[in-house]
């Protein structure tokens, strides 16, 4: 069996002029990063601003398992059945860090026949644009720091500041340090740590700008820390904002790619799912809109947090819309929600597939809330039986959802065409009434209490004092019309990640509140959230290799 | 009067397609960075192989003061002067680091109207190099903690590790810090420190790799620290060098730019010229030779250090012969050498202009040491007079070398022609036989007096005991052929930096040694090196900013 990579690298891709062409951007339009990747600049959605929007479908997913789902997967196969199709399909993802591809987890451009590529590029710099949000952050904290060390004229309590240094690489070292050391002349010392690029609050600021200028307004709006007074300090208060700005310039334009079948792919920003809202750029979201007459696009973890964030806090501050929601899952995945251990999945086990079936019905049932009609995708897996499938089509169909299996790992876009045909009826037939879950006016803890009882199925939240001292705070701020961002673990819909299924009953128990004033949400963590992951025992970065012509191997 | 950033706004660049193409290089070998940055493909150099080489001239220049050089403006106005004078020239330059352009130096690249263009794009991430060998090198050091964590199998000791991370800015606060703490979940405790990422070995390392294997060869040879029997330890032994060199597959790539007259500039690569070598990379020189009929680089600091370097080190590693060398200097920079105070420098003094030549003689007297001719060319300034330039040229002459004013800061290429003239009818009629200073087989501790009494003119060199030490270990790992790398103040000929002119009779004392096993030489410190700047009381970046049309100001 091919590799990803092996099959990335015998892709016949289309110089990237050509892609653009069909999408009506000409080759002068187009900032090249080589022959296979773009930039598109400002101008183009000012040149496209009266066009009308294409179709939003969003690719979600049930809660991750070891078993995988394939979401990003499903997401690229279904953009390249669109296109198989004859529709104008886009498709719109977040970028890659460096960090995990280095580290366990392997490249984040799909699998087997629905990949983006050029693979390794986008799995490696890719457009420099993470390497670009990093020197901003980093920026700002050496500008904290040198304030600090200058005498310190906004009397910043460096106990207080919350603004960590980052690298886009797993490194567990870094993640408590002390700096500053070493005598007067290397600076004041405290305690500080570094995170991994993406999870940094830029990330999410990059990804919730409307353009440059809104990009600037946010960065000016980070709270980096507070000063002896209690009073927060923002990184305009350092006169940072402007050179933080210059240097996301060329980030904050969305790239363009194409799939292994060529089907246009605007890939653009990738922020945590957990501290952050885990969906591409709304400027690349927007953009594709533009250019599509159907925008394929996915959110991080499963629907509790991904889709939660994507419909609450993306479509919210973008102004979005979406027409249609594509649920993915497995048979495998759905058999692990019902009890059955990662090592016997290949066996068939009807009363566990009922029993996991909970989790997809869950997820099915918060997404009708936001009254936007969803497809349920089963990602195949050549152990799936006639029975295994039927029993979920017909539960999905009982809960008033479409229904279309898809084999797009295998058979890329010709894999996906079921739900393509599937998802383009809906299109066609159900429109939504989309609304948001929560609205602004209710206050932080309401709009928590909301989102944990109505989409986790908690019977209660409890406040630990840290949590609510924090909230004060927000309040205090008056920041309390922010959506909140919930950072919970993705494995459960409870704060308890061995609580599989459709758990019941549970308190879910908030435990820190942080507030993001630049990306512009409160992020309330239920548990310990990691922000600096560390290497395995043998990282990947041991196999990677490259020869004398620049192949690259062992990248996955 | 108009700023280096606005006159570099208002350049008529042409698209870099058509920049190539006069070099006969075809778009489609092309690797564009948008339209007027590209990346030179590795199967370029593999097509023109059989190409005969065009002549190679060494920009450098007298010690460095505050009244300016302009080395780098003079070696962008020559190559302009070149162009102008319908030569088939070809600039080769470093490029820019981003840590001073947010300090307080402003951007590297020309100045006036001898500038290379897009010039916030060079200064700002510019293709993305900076970052790529940031991310090898800090790959690294996570793998070396992450080796330690996972159990330490090599045995390595904590206390003699020298790899250090890196970030590219001014970061005072990061160069000496303490990691791994917060418990046994966050690795090693150990103390640690970042440089800024031009000062990072692997810099050096591309800068002196002839190909992609070499490149490869060279990272595995970095020696990161010794295990507890006292063996080095190398990032081989940690199998880290195939994911490095992947991780630098694009960076390896030369970038083509060009001036503000459209000259062609091959800009890649730029290490420290104090631990490091200071020069663009081999690949990049090499290229240029193959492109260009005439090719102008430069080298770090004053020819002391970065004359000495390009020859003994770069030349020797990359079998390249220069055909003449140009010393840049100034008649400011001459008055200051001459005793003159810098607020004093407009002021005429031809006493102090003479005792200043002292230092511009020594230089001249170093250079003919290595039979390359030499012309001599002064850098203008509206307050230069007849008499003084008079007394300039004529000693010069005296010497035995060519002379000739440039005045490109003003006038362009235009302002180059006689320099131009000049160095043409050197280059036509004046072959030299450059010959290196030492030989490979002396020894270090030879090596390193040869250069201190040859060309710093010591009266002998002095080895403290830390060096002394680690010259033995230098020779027990059989590295005593390497060329050594001398980190040496850049003001003065000797160790004291406010020894200006031509100091004599002093001692050169070598303080420390370092192992670049990887870049392939041996570093002597003959003072504290700092490889780590910090942000001055009001950074640049404070008044770094961006309008909605992505317009930068405040770059300088």
């Amino acid at each position: 069996m091919k590799t990803d990579i092996q099959i990335a690298q015998e892709a016949v891709m289309q110089p990237i002029t050509e892609v653009a062409k069909r999408l009506g951007i000409s080759s002068d339009c187009l900032e090249q990063y080589g022959k296979y990747k773009a930039k598109l600049p400002y101008k183009l959605m000012e040149d496209l601003k009266d066009k009308p929007n294409g179709k939003l479908v969003l690719v979600t997913a049930t809660n991750p398992t070891p078993a995988g789902e394939g979401k990003t997967t499903i997401t690229v196969g279904l953009g390249q059945a669109l296109c198989k199709m004859g529709k104008n399909a886009v498709i719109a993802l977040r970028e890659p860090s460096l960090g995990p591809c280095m580290g366990i987890k392997g490249g984040a451009a799909g699998g087997g026949y629905a990949q983006v590529v050029p693979m390794e590029d986008i799995n490696l710099h890719f457009t420099g644009d993470i390497h670009a949000i990093g020197a901003a952050n980093n920026l700002l904290a050496s500008m904290i720091d040198n304030h600090i060390h200058q005498g310190n004229s906004l009397k910043i309590d460096t106990r207080t500041i919350t603004w960590k240094r980052c690298v886009d690489l797993n490194d567990r070292a870094l993640r408590e340090i002390v700096i500053g050391l070493g005598g007067a002349l290397n600076g004041v010392p405290r305690q500080d740590g570094f995170m991994i690029t993406v999870a940094s609050e830029i990330m999410a600021i990059l990804c919730l700008a409307n353009d440059l200028m809104d990009l600037k307004q946010k960065l000016g709006n980070i709270i980096i820390g507070y000063n002896t007074a209690g009073e927060p300090v923002t990184a305009r208060d350092l006169h940072a904002e402007g050179a933080m700005t210059t240097l996301l310039k060329e980030a904050i334009k969305p790239n363009l790619v194409q799939t292994l079948e060529n089907t246009p792919v605007i890939m653009h920003g990738g922020p945590f799912a957990n501290i952050a809202h885990g969906c591409n750029s709304i400027m690349a979201t927007k953009l594709a809109l533009k250019l599509g007459d159907i925008v394929v696009t996915e959110a991080g973890f499963g629907a509790d947090l991904g889709a939660e964030k994507f419909l609450d806090i993306k479509c919210r501050k973008a102004g979005l819309v979406p027409d249609a929601i594509v649920l993915v899952t497995t048979i495998r995945a759905l058999k692990y929600n019902g009890g059955v251990a990662k090592e016997d999945l290949k066996e068939v086990c009807m009363d566990a597939l009922r029993a996991g079936f909970s989790n997809l019905e869950k997820h099915i049932e918060n997404l009708q809330k936001y009254q936007v009609p969803v497809v349920v995708t089963l990602n195949a897996f050549v152990t799936d039986t006639e029975e295994e499938i039927s029993f979920v089509q017909s539960a999905c169909e009982a809960k008033g959802c479409d229904f279309a299996t898809a084999n797009v790992w295998e058979k890329g876009g010709e894999g996906g065409l079921l739900l393509a045909q599937k998802l383009i009826e809906v299109l066609e037939t159900k429109p939504g009434s989309f609304k948001y879950l929560y609205e602004d006016n209710l206050s932080i803890e309401e709009k928590i209490t909301c989102i944990a009882k109505e989409i986790y199925g908690a019977k209660q939240v409890a406040f630990e004092p840290a949590a609510k001292k924090a909230l004060e705070k927000v309040k205090a701020l008056g920041l309390s019309h922010l959506p909140v961002c919930m950072a919970k673990n993705q494995y459960s819909l409870s704060d308890d990640p061995r609580a599989l299924g459709r758990p019941q009953g549970f308190t879910t128990t908030v435990r820190e509140i942080r507030i993001s004033a630049g990306a512009g949400f409160i992020v309330a963590l239920t548990g310990s959230v990691m922000t600096m992951p560390g290497l395995p025992k043998k990282p990947a970065a041991e196999v990677i290799d490259i020869d004398d012509k620049g192949i690259v191997t062992g990248l996955f």
